[in-house]
């Protein structure tokens, strides 16, 4: 990473935007799992930590969260410590709404390359979130996605049929964008269809795949709990 | 399982093959994955315990390995006390060739259900495999198979596109079909896209889905073997 440090002061301005919207209700779990405790510490913590890392020269992380949480978080910070520099935004209604809140803090930003984050994704190796700003600097909009380890299969009316798996992939996050690409997806009406902020931009502007990693966990299983405090350990 | 056990007596026979023909060159490890050490068992004695199961009814465990792996499954055997009934036949060059050849040792069947599955996914629930085994006795061929988690991108010249992850499975094993019909798509010739049973039997025969499990981990990394030990604990 020192090459990205050493590069640091022409770089384009980078920003992050950390999505935590969960209310915790699918984990089964006494609390959102963005707080739940992975080696002792919120999971929303060990994600804000990777996107401090001085060595991808992130200028801005705004954490969005659902604005009843914003106490708990405040208190989470305290117990644990937390020094790392960020804004809280109030989430919306759904994903969509929760990045344009988040995306809405930056309106005086003239340029720049924005990471949107799942708050919930603790592991991602920062060579795969600095591959993705890097890609996004040069084709515009770039995420971070693994190929399918399983055979895939479509359904069909008679039972389903087999697809090539490697011509597909698995979406995660990061996922990259130019400032203002982002900003004029985020311009145009809500669709149903939007799962990720890729498929908010795909009508606007191509969208550039960059290897993601298959420790990348988005938190949202028990297992996965279990598996990210082993790949931990 | 008490109501599959008391509707034994009037069941279709069912039979399993275990193929199990890494070499564990994929893992780095010192031996091949379906060896590795689960909670101090080898994967493979895992998985077949799960087919022993009395509960499951099934009539015959072929155990498919490369030939050059039968002596040491024989001193794990003994060296775990495995009692468990098993017939170990030599695996091919491809996993086709290996199922084929674990096939043939079921000539003389005149008919059953079938189950093929990877000797590497140790937790299967027996609530799937009895699942899977009922689909196909009513269907002809049944597999399991979960939604992904993730959004889903196929790949295109320009980028990717925004796939609808609810019409895609991520298929897993069991696959079970009707003995009959898996010995009539394994006399046609190995095609390179064959990944699984299903897409060997696909031409012939609707295949039916059947819920899977997240749980229903195939042990090919490093990081699932961490994920098995943990869900087991």
């Amino acid at each position: 990473m020192s090459s990205a440090a050493a590069s640091a002061p022409t770089q384009t301005p980078r920003f992050a935007i950390l999505v935590a919207g969960g209310s915790g209700t699918r984990m089964g779990a006494d609390r959102p799992k963005q707080f739940l405790e992975l080696r002792g510490e919120p999971v929303l913590l060990h994600t804000l930590r990777r996107f401090s890392e001085a060595a991808l020269g992130v200028q801005e992380c705004i954490v969005v969260l659902p604005a009843a949480q914003f106490e708990t978080w405040q208190q989470l910070c305290t117990l644990h410590h937390i020094k790392l520099p960020h804004t809280v935004v109030a989430g919306g209604e759904s994903r969509w709404a929760s990045v344009r809140n988040g995306l809405a803090h930056l309106n005086a930003q003239p340029a720049g390359i924005i990471a949107v984050h799942d708050g919930v994704r603790p592991l991602t190796p920062l060579s795969v979130i600095e591959a993705t700003y890097a890609a996004a600097a040069v084709h515009g909009a770039a995420i971070a996605a693994v190929t399918p380890k399983d055979s895939v299969r479509g359904l069909s009316k008679e039972g389903s049929y087999a697809l090539d798996r490697s011509r597909l992939r698995l979406v995660q996050t990061p996922q990259c964008f130019e400032l203002g690409l982002l900003r004029r997806a985020y311009q145009l009406p809500e669709l149903s269809t939007f799962t990720d902020d890729a498929s908010v931009v795909e009508d606007l502007h191509p969208i550039h795949i960059v290897p993601g990693d298959y420790r990348n966990l988005k938190i949202t299983t028990p297992e996965d709990l279990l598996l990210a405090e082993a790949l931990l350990g």
